[in-house]
């Protein structure tokens, strides 16, 4: 187990692993949220799920869509869409051996980005501070990618 | 390559390894079978798909939502908000040097709950059937983002 | 940080990390795609989006779907869902110390294979061009997880 203990030892990798570790609770609550609001609003997407609301045609009344229910399928859609390639190329470029304090920005301002996007979606603000949140946190991933792309390529 | 050869002894990692790779295989399959009843269903979203069952109008018939297809790409998507999570966190986890056994049981569990979560919703099953495999799941995750966040953080 | 220098100076590992961000590069584009296509289009799913375009039920129009736009979510839709597999089975791949070539001839399919189905989607051509190109990338990840479930797999 000597190289994993020199794996934790690399500060750039443990930062991006308590950030990522956060967001992606983050990410998972929004799920929990989906669920909730189904709940209180009565509003399902499968027949099995309204059977304890009422039987037969009673319950079919429940199959039915929400905007609130909708906004937040599209949070946590919009979430994964932008999470996923933080994630990828977030490890990549921690291992890539990154200046600390550089890389320890970068994570930190995509998680206040996507968190404030939650909110801001979710509350929601008016635009454009939907918008700003997805664009810093869009941008932060960018400036890794091109760290990366700029670095040392093995194609 | 040492570095690698040391990373590849850790057990816990190649524990993590093999099981990230029979549930992202599992979910893999999703495509398949969306695209399977796609295609026994004659349900299409893309004009170009039903091409070959008809010209103009009557190809159009085509173009609509079923509701087999559409649970099973909501059990897909579920799959992804949920295995994106695990991937994440329980590579981190893994590499964080915990209990290999604690380690394997997680990843026993959570690979067990998420194909019943899968037989649960397209069978599809009563529920709970679906949101007990759901929780479960979700609760191995965070059990593991726990025991990340209560470790050495790195803000 | 010795343990890092040697994990990137395996090459399996660093011609993955280069595909890889190649890869979610083009994925995080599918994101500007379709904000550029909800814009020129006028076509948004939240009312604050539209706010900008009129007051009232002048805005309320815009809240809408639109074939174009829902071809851009579904591209990315089948991104997320095929570049997730590839990313995790294909990290534990590059790590496995697989032969050199073989490695980077699977990353370099993939990522044709993707690039290709976006164009494929977003043209669109005809069909079996991105069936085809879906497949290609599917048989690739497959090829990598039975390379590492019939290696050393440890349950």
């Amino acid at each position: 187990m000597v190289g994993l203990t020199q794996v934790m030892e690399n500060e750039a990798f443990m930062a991006f692993a308590s950030y990522a570790t956060i967001i992606l609770s983050k990410m998972m609550f929004m799920s929990t949220a989906t669920a909730f609001c189904r709940l209180t609003r009565k509003v399902f997407a499968n027949p099995e799920d309204c059977a304890g609301f009422g039987k037969g045609e009673n319950a079919k009344k429940y199959l039915r869509t929400d905007d609130r229910v909708e906004r937040v399928r599209r949070a946590h859609l919009n979430d994964l869409e932008n999470i996923v390639p933080f994630l990828g190329i977030g490890l990549l470029y921690s291992l890539s051996g990154p200046d600390l304090s550089t890389a320890i920005l970068h994570f930190r301002i995509f998680v206040g980005a996507r968190i404030y996007h939650t909110i801001a979606y979710l509350t929601p603000l008016p635009q454009p501070n939907r918008a700003l949140a997805f664009f810093v946190g869009y941008g932060v991933t960018l400036s890794m990618a091109y760290r990366l792309l700029t670095g040392r390529l093995y194609l």
